[in-house]
């Protein structure tokens, strides 16, 4: 006897395109899948869309897939309600389909899905057991006893449909079912009492009977899917991301197993490796008869338990698991039924899994041979290498959350609060620890920041001053905790609760989230657990872009060496003078009359900043390191305060008066297109003089103890090449008196930053100047957007949320505008002298997007700050190997 | 009897090189000329040097040159002293040549003069009578009995030949002449003994006894003007200016006529036209019986005058005059002497000339069929056209000069002092003529700018804002009188000299002298002189270039439409709102909380804003206007001092308090980076949309009556294709809402500002969204080149001192930096829309150099200030005429 079949062939509908029959006859409009057969042809998800392609693709492979079919997205192309010869076409492919159980007893019911080629938020979601009538209930009720599964199947079919058709809330259901589930052991009478008590709410709603009819819940749910393309929501998400409004949407029709038949059957989601450990072994969770998902059931078991429960399904999914690995080329999670004995594959997709998980699995998976290096290096997210790389609070620790902000800058911190940098500085080197919080920090915190836990302030967004500079220092920091309020006379800061925490209160960061705790947390310490650094190792060998570190400090460097930098690719020489010890020195220097005062005090800079760079040549011995020559403006070195002025008056013996005229005279409208970069050491030579005697007279001390250095001098800001002939004949005639009196002489170089619009333009002009190039994209993104990274959080997030700019500019490289910049400096630079390197710093250097742009730019290396080394070295080998395989791609 | 030579033929020379004689016997190292004889080939001034060339084009065409031989730029290269070989040809050369007049018993003596190929200052000066002796002194006085005359000869060769070989100063020889000539009538002997005492200065300074020998002569000038070549003042001029070290000096041996041989000889400097009026008929005057120049001479009498004191002499000059007006084509400047009955041509130039002149002689000379009309228009010097269009002061007022300072825009201008701009508004209101004196001015001056006669500074550059506003309303401005301290609070200004004035006291501006003077001087009121509105009409006929104006008032408009503008290429619709009747409502705009509150202020200014576009479109009727929305960040709107804020909070009703905290929100660390430009309207859209209204109502209005509008929308400062598509949606809504309740429809057009480096990159995608382009030169150049307008006085003078920047490049469009990113952005927003009209605003669009490159860049428009229209419709027609025969060039 044949299973029977529910019949879909009912012909109440009303016919509304009779015209596109012809068109909808096409064969390749329906496409049958059941495992081991699967006829479609063309792109798979630009025809059948994701969930239709991935059912066709778990078919093709034999796996054991519910039978169903696909109508495709050519077929739905420009229909509004379901052609009638469509629709007929698929009550005839639905008429061959059976129960997938395959037992005669019970026909087959369908679930109606929609399979569109990207993800769209707010498609219809599933109606499940179509084909449910009253007269099979009571028939199913009666063959197998189970009042429950039968009415259960309506249970499912109703607020689904209900949902999809009228738009009726599946809540309206739920508080029904609420009312009714109270005793213990529900009858048939209550079940069907329920049931009817559904179809009462869609009457309700709709006017009209339930449709008791399994044609029209099948056409009326198919084109509910078609028309849930337009929904608001869906509208609303594609203009946003501007996709085109044309549907691109497939839809499936899939027979339904019945996990909820008997207490051996059920449903499960599971994954073939531990998604915490990446440990090897399927885990999961399996939920015993019930129809729907794992979690709103509460008859859970872990899936190994099947070995002893039902070793049958259990090896059945052992097997499955195996061939999903083997087809997906991954470890996957999936959700399977087992129905009477048999157990069916509902969908697959690779395994949701934590950064070690990640890299544990492509570490084993390259072992076991699934996949190769360069596969493996590409299933890890970059990103995740510098979570591990900061101390996590414990997450076992109790705590009092008291504000948010934004993450500006990963990791945990505790200390005690400090409201100035002068108290921070004094405070830390008496060893407390320190958080500093102010509302917004600034130039003359830089030295306080260094020496503190982390870094609070109640403004400013993830590119202020405090995140930036934090993010270098890899100091914990949350930015803009806006219900904070922080009383810079008083020394407090006000919860918005109302609690006043002062001087002597702890309070404990979490940087990667954003929160700020009350008092002192447990941390757990930072660690490459080896699975990364096994795949650091493999990145190495395929990355062809360098990688090198922002670095400004012996101790920065050595961090970076020990991370696998390259080399220094930008050590900042302002943040030497911030230094408490000699900001007097520079404060001379800019307060001085003469070109021969500021050079006695440019003296007393000297020794300090050749020592400086004693130690980074030393923790960089062998690696070449670039310097950049000051860059900010001088105003920066003033103190900003009246008490402050006074005081620097009373130490350099001035007046007050002549303090502020001096702070004024170099007051600017717009700083960062100021007196700063190479224009200061233009007006004044005697800088640049002091600043490449400290460098060389450094290398040539490193000589004399055998310690091999590679200084490259670099010059910020310039925009023209005469800038650079002049700069650099002061240079080497610096130089040339340094190795005279060293009677030594070392090897370095003298390149530019490419940081202004012009210097991109004619770098072909430049490169005639210049030794090497290094994008400064930070300034050049400024430029090139005519936008101040200071500035732009007051509407950058406007532009974001309207879709205007697509990343935030400052934290992923702008390619189409800078990009097209760095492209054509670096080709007319390299055309003006063969050879030229070219290097990125700047927050760009330590972003995956962005690096990925650089290797395929051909750009010689990034610089990045020393805590995303490892995630540079990573994206630059994902880069290569993306790289190399479209070249292979287009060869083919 | 042949002509007396001097014998050049010595030999008691050091022979230096002779293994170069070969190289330097080519007959092509020495050229002869003499009138109607010219034996040089290739590039005269490249073999010649300028002096040798254009004595070389005048004896070419026959004209009556004392004949000479230049020693050319090939035979000198590599040489440090000349070759023996070399010096022979030279001294054979040289017997050729016969002195002038042709006189057998004068021997004919020789100046030796440099010619480099460009002018280069420091060179040797003319050594002039080369080859006078004792003898032949003695001879010529016994012949002519003219003891003043031989003597003179040698008066001039000592100190000339001295100062050439030994670098004695000629003033040694002048106070030892003022010592000398006591008597009225000077006895030979006296005459003798004045020239025995000039060789003892020689003798005393060199320890060598004068040489009297002519060859020793020739030969010592020669090697003292080729080592010229190497003088400091002469490298660090080659230096500064870029120019290759290697030399490009040809030498000039000529024989010289004597000016000074009888009393109806003399020399003479002439025009052929008058070089202040432009008049017809020789100018100049005659020095007679003299050897040196007209103005040395006590004797001097009109030129004149000669036609009947010398008639021959008269009508050979006069004849002189028509061919050299000839070969010319111009008006020249020339000298001549006139020696025993004959005229000997020294040098011609084309004539200098006033402006007023160089309009008139150009308008005469096409009528005379010299020129034609296209190089009568490149005569012109398009600035000179501003210069006539502002009143000027009286020259013959008695002036008591009180400061000088920057001349930041020209015109006189006469107040009394005012020292804020509440101050000046109020007082200008009741008719009193104001100069507006402060340190510097900021936005929130600039109405009561637009109702003062001048504006004075005490600090700020060119480019302050003081100075770029007054250039644009045309005012008289100086800015940057450093002399001068304004106290604001007392209002007064202090001179140097001590001097306190206050607010009832005058001072006069000339703004194109940077002068201050104190009290009401008379002026002379602008005109547009007749030649130069026959020159203006004819470059109407030639410019291919539009010309609009950067006007904001229905005033500016007029005179803009009255200077002859094509339309309004640049209407500022935010200096409407700083109106103190209208800032009002922009501030409670700026206070409000909400969209609603922000939109009721607005309608408040709807009205306004209205009003003066019907005035605008009226005066342009017929032509196109373009509007730019607001650009402005709006912490420009609110008052900066706390007075002001207390003000404005008790008329709104807030507290002080309130007020500061949004100045604070507001404050930018780089406004012009920051929340400006289309950034605002995209925050705030009900921004946009008053002014879309605003403009389309004011077009209705018009339309209904029948005056033709041509509005043209433009967004400022966008840097993506995205923001043009939020804006336009807004834009087209607003206009169908408009159009709807108006009854009636305008076109109108929305384009962009290219001012943002980024908008010109991506060009291509940005035209896909604009229907038209207008380059905002001013910032385009602040962030091409990472400099700011308002800061860069502070070292940008530094820049152009040493050589690092040519010209200012806010003055001056940078062309191969910002101009590379115009035509980039031309080219590719053409590619993406044929025909894209592209126009520049700023201070670019009135600078002829600026304007060359935007004909060359085949933009379609400038728009410059009302009052630069004229010069900018020469500069085009220049541009045109230029560009035209450099492609016939291009083509033969």
């Amino acid at each position: 006897m044949p299973p029977e079949r529910v019949s879909f062939e009912t012909e109440n509908w009303t016919v509304v395109s009779r015209s596109k029959s012809l068109m909808h006859a096409s064969p390749r409009n329906i496409v049958l899948f059941s495992p081991g057969r699967c006829d479609a042809v063309g792109d798979p998800e630009a025809t059948l869309g994701l969930k239709g392609a991935a059912l066709h693709k778990l078919a093709c492979a034999g796996l054991p897939v519910p039978a169903g079919i696909i109508i495709t997205v050519p077929a739905l192309a420009g229909v509004t309600t379901l052609p009638a010869a469509l629709f007929r076409r698929i009550q005839a492919a639905l008429r061959d389909i059976a129960s997938p159980a395959g037992v005669s007893e019970r026909p087959a019911l369908f679930a109606v899905r929609c399979s569109p080629a990207v993800p769209v938020p707010g498609l219809m979601p599933a109606v499940l057991n179509i084909g449910m009538t009253d007269a099979l209930a009571r028939r199913l009720a009666d063959t197998f006893q189970n009042p429950f599964f039968a009415h259960e199947l309506f249970g499912w079919l109703i607020p689904t449909f209900s949902a999809a058709v009228a738009g009726i809330s599946r809540s309206e259901f739920e508080d029904e079912a609420a009312t009714a589930v109270t005793q213990e052991e529900p009858s048939f009478e209550m079940a069907a009492d329920l049931v009817s008590r559904f179809k009462g709410i869609w009457q309700q709603h709709t006017g009209k009977p339930w449709p008791d009819d399994p044609a029209v819940q099948l056409r009326l749910s198919l084109d509910a899917a078609l028309a849930s393309w337009n929904s608001p929501v869906a509208v609303a998400y594609r203009r946003k991301a501007g996709m085109p409004e044309h549907r691109e949407l497939a839809l499936v029709v899939q027979a339904i197993p019945f996990g909820n038949c008997d207490p051996a059957s059920g449903v499960a989601s599971v994954c073939t490796r531990d998604p915490t450990t990446g440990e090897r072994g399927l885990t999961g969770d399996f939920a015993s008869a019930t129809q729907g998902g794992v979690y709103e059931s509460h008859d859970v078991v872990p899936v190994a338990g099947l070995k002893k429960s039902n070793p049958a399904a259990h090896a059945a999914v052992l097997k499955i698991g195996r061939s999903l690995e083997t087809l997906y080329r991954d470890a996957v999670d999936f959700d399977f039924v087992a129905e009477a004995g048999r157990v069916f594959l509902l969908n697959c997709r690779p395994a949701r899994r934590t950064p070690i998980a990640a890299a544990r699995m492509a570490c084993d998976m390259v072992r076991e041979k699934l996949i190769d290096k360069a596969e493996a290096l590409l299933r890890i997210d970059p990103e995740s290498l510098t979570q591990l790389l900061h101390p996590r609070i414990d997450p076992a620790a109790d705590k009092t959350e008291i504000a948010t902000g934004s993450a500006a800058s990963p990791g945990a911190a505790c200390g005690k609060l400090a409201f100035s940098a002068e108290e921070a500085l004094t405070r830390a080197s008496e060893g407390e620890p320190i958080i500093l919080a102010r509302v917004e920090t600034e130039a003359s915190d830089v030295v306080a920041m260094s020496v503190c836990e982390g870094i609070l302030t109640t403004s400013g967004g993830m590119t202020s001053h405090a995140a930036v500079v934090a993010r270098t220092m890899a100091l914990p920091c949350i930015v803009g905790a806006a219900g904070l309020s922080i009383d810079p006379v008083r020394q407090t800061l006000t919860t918005a609760a109302g609690q006043i925490l002062g001087a002597t209160d702890s309070v404990t960061l979490d940087g990667a989230a954003g929160a700020v705790y009350a008092g002192e947390l447990p941390t757990i310490e930072p660690e490459l657990p080896k699975p990364f650094r096994t795949l650091l190792a493999w990145a190495d060998e395929y990355r062809t872009l360098g990688v090198r570190a922002n670095a400004d400090t012996p101790r920065d460097a050595e961090i970076a060496r020990a991370f696998g930098a390259d080399g220094i690719g930008l050590c900042r020489t302002e943040h030497m003078f911030f230094d408490p010890r000699r900001i007097i020195h520079m404060r001379r220097m800019i307060l001085a009359d003469t070109a021969e005062s500021r050079a006695a005090a440019l003296d007393r800079l000297l020794p300090l900043q050749r020592d400086d760079f004693i130690g980074i040549f030393t923790a960089m011995a062998g690696l070449p390191v670039t310097i950049r020559l000051l860059d900010p403006p001088l105003h920066e070195f003033l103190p900003r305060s009246e008490v402050d002025q006074q005081a620097l008056a009373a130490e350099m013996g001035l007046t007050l008066e002549q303090i502020r005229h001096r702070v004024e005279q170099l007051h600017e409208s717009n700083p960062m297109l100021g007196h700063r970069g190479c224009r200061l050491c233009i007006t004044y030579p005697e800088i640049l003089r002091m600043q490449v005697r400290a460098i060389l007279e450094a290398a040539c001390a490193c000589r004399q103890h055998r310690i091999k250095v590679q200084p490259e001098i670099m010059v910020p800001l310039a925009c023209d090449r005469r800038e650079l002939d002049y700069l650099r004949q002061i240079t080497m005639e610096t130089a040339e008196a340094v190795f005279t009196k060293q009677h030594t002489r070392v090897d370095f170089s003298f390149g530019t930053m490419i940081e202004v619009p012009r210097a991109a333009l004619l770098a072909g002009s430049i490169a005639e100047s210049a030794e090497f190039f290094s994008f400064g994209t930070n300034d050049l993104t400024q430029l090139t957007l005519g936008l101040s990274r200071d500035d732009a959080s007051r509407f950058l997030p406007d532009y974001l949320a309207k879709g205007i700019f697509q990343n935030d500019p400052f934290q992923t490289l702008d390619t189409s505008g800078v990009g097209q910049l760095i492209r054509h400096a670096a080709d007319s630079g390299r055309r003006a002298r063969p050879g030229l390197k070219c290097g990125l710093c700047g927050e760009h250097g330590g972003d995956p997007q962005s690096i990925r742009f650089c290797h395929e730019a051909k750009v010689d290396y990034v610089s990045a700050s020393p805590w995303r080394i490892p995630l540079a070295r990573l994206a630059a080998a994902q880069a290569a190997i993306i790289g190399k395989q479209g070249l292979e791609d287009s060869k083919v």
